[in-house]
């Protein structure tokens, strides 16, 4: 009987470890209840129309070797350490000799209930479609308003969180609005919709250097969005958010980017923190009490208190790693090193033909048209099959060449 | 106060009845709940993963010239004929001089609830998406099932209705499971899935020449479907199919495309059929109680007896007709005559690479490669928009090219 791994998770961190599992002398499944990957840092242009669903999901079955690695369609109910086993909501039970846990990050609402309940997040293809209905929506209702205080209500678009998602959402829906009032909406020229970004800390982009921080805050009010500083969301009920430090506000949309935390599966762990449930590990990625299981992707603590970030990159190299363990230990090979995270710099795009652009260990900090056309270049080139490639080319030359939007179909909201 | 002119629909027939309109001397408001139009005759094609919804959805504002029609998000609760006045559900009334109602057909399952709630259909966006992701759950749900007789019943897809759009989504899910067998399910090559089409009548495509309605047939059995000829459904619980010739069926997918009927608020006009809901009108497509109500499109009778074919080219010339008959009648000049039919033939593709196609006042009758290039053609031509065209090429690229298929993402189902 061969040895099993499991994997759960076909984002970055599970596809990596498939792929360096390819090949190993083992069953390799990779279980999810998506059948597709999704390329994640692009789920914000979903949400705000400018690319389509199918250019950044790509089917799972296609990207694993059939005869090597086993694709299982399921929703992880439970795992059981001790009996080595993962629970399905399907009914089915898969037993493991090896477990690489991979399942992300989910929105956190802090719990916060009736805000979750309203407010829109970017935290998956259908929810990435619901807020761009949404803001399409919004604007048809502000149009056949009579009342002038319910249109501004459905003109005013708050978005709570200003790290990287908050940023671009914020730029990209901006440009949105200047697009469509232009040529879609020629009755709501009187009447600018308004955008207010509402951040916790005293700076967008946390982790960025000073002078880009203050690029990506001047791109945004040289498109006519407001920021407030210092600020959280303390309630919203579908139409008036309350914050710390202003008046209550009319708002029909409130987009949510504030924060993100462990998989809940990953948060049951043993040894993951009860804030962000987040797992620490051995320098191996392995918990500790269980060194059969690894943990990799967003999922993952830090090391001596700093915290690893939970970006596409990080995913891909611990998910790599853990493959290669698990591929060592089944050959009976030494194993790896401490796991070591290679950062490769980092990007946020500021709508059309701008981005900042921040590579520490080039020394390299910009942002301009020069930092977007490498911010372009490396999301086409990351982006996983040619036809999601040709896909995406696609809707951005309708989104910055032709200054239209790929997508303007209101599915639901 | 300018005249008032109310299209209640954006589909072929009130798109072509706006253009009509377009200029007028009086104020044009089109209502859909949907704010694209779309391109219906290749909806079959969403639902077996042949084409994004977004290549045949278009956005009704881009259609219309914001300065001369207006467009309104709504959902039609109420015509009320006496006052004039159409209620929506957002909660306004919107008055008219003259209206055209070109609300199309809704599937028909002649009262049958039980079968409704279980069976899939294809009359809209999101029922093509959940009939494709049912389609690709089911194969997924096969191959992890350890039961034969639910693995068989998994892969048992059942068609109802033998008509154009009955045979060309079989061929197409026919294409689609070699397709997808071939690369996606290795296991599944022992377990053949079965596709049967259900038909009322003792022909398929009623309609076609019968040398055509035997190609359609034989294409469907050598792509190994099979046909149950006179035979109707009727019953379905979501597991098994009862029919009147057949012994009980266990299936688990039921496509249903056995019926229209008109809109209900169509078939509650005056003079509306009791069955089919379609309404007769004067020559002029007007009610003859209210001759300001037009009836365009799916939703109108026929004239001596005989029905008009619910079809694309019918709903664009019924809604032109229309259109041009209120702009005659707010400019004084005399009324057109009785409107006339002239009918551009009939296509119908059989999976890749083939169609029927008959073109009665060119007396051709075809089917085989040629017949599928005319169709290809005629349909790139018809579809809306260069954005469109450019994503269809690219799907069919894919698809017919490439053997693969354009979406095969699961949503929900």
């Amino acid at each position: 009987m061969p040895k099993q791994a499991l994997i759960l998770g076909g984002g970055f961190a599970g596809l990596a470890a498939a792929r360096a599992l390819q090949g190993a002398p083992c069953t390799v499944t990779l279980v999810d209840h998506n059948n597709y990957h999704l390329f994640q840092p692009l789920l914000y242009q979903v949400a705000t129309g400018e690319l389509q669903a199918e250019a950044i999901a790509t089917p799972l079955r296609g990207l694993l070797d059939p005869s090597g690695i086993g694709f299982r369609l399921g929703r992880v109910l439970a795992i059981d350490p001790d009996a080595r086993r993962v629970h399905l909501a399907e009914g089915a039970a898969l037993s493991y000799d090896y477990l690489i846990i991979a399942l992300g990050s989910v929105t956190n609402f802090f719990g916060q209930t009736e805000l979750a309940r309203h407010a829109f997040d970017l935290k998956g293809v259908d929810l990435a479609e619901r807020t761009r209905s949404r803001i399409l929506y919004a604007f048809e209702r502000a149009t056949s308003c009579t009342d002038a205080s319910e249109r501004a209500a459905w003109l005013t678009f708050v978005v709570a969180g200003g790290g990287a998602t908050g940023v671009e959402f914020t730029t990209a829906l901006l440009e949105l609005i200047a697009t469509l009032m232009r040529d879609r909406y020629p009755l709501l020229r009187q009447t600018p919709p308004r955008v207010l970004l509402i951040q916790g800390g005293q700076a967008l982009l946390p982790g960025f250097a000073p002078a880009l921080q203050e690029a990506a805050a001047g791109k945004i009010r040289a498109l006519h969005g407001d920021i407030l500083f210092g600020t959280h969301v303390t309630a919203y009920d579908g139409l008036i958010v309350h914050s710390t430090s202003a008046d209550p506000l009319q708002a029909r949309t409130l987009i949510w980017t504030a924060g993100i935390r462990a998989h809940p599966l990953t948060a049951a762990l043993p040894g993951a923190d009860p804030h962000s449930g987040r797992v620490a590990t051995d320098p191996l990625l392995r918990i500790t009490a269980h060194p059969e299981i690894f943990v990799v992707g967003d999922g993952l603590a830090g090391r001596d208190h700093a915290l690893w970030p939970q970006v596409a990159p990080f995913a891909i190299q611990s998910g790599r790693y853990a493959g290669a363990a698990v591929r060592a230990a089944l050959l009976g090979q030494a194993l790896p090193g401490p796991f070591t995270y290679r950062d490769p710099g980092s990007m946020v795009v500021l709508g059309r033909l701008d981005a900042v652009c921040q590579i520490d260990r080039w020394r390299l900090r910009t942002h301009g048209h020069g930092a977007w056309l490498l911010w372009v270049g490396v999301h086409l080139y990351n982006i996983i099959g040619t036809r999601n490639r040709l896909l995406t080319l696609i809707n951005w030359a309708i989104d910055y060449g032709a200054r239209g939007n790929a997508v303007e179909i209101i599915r639901k909201c």
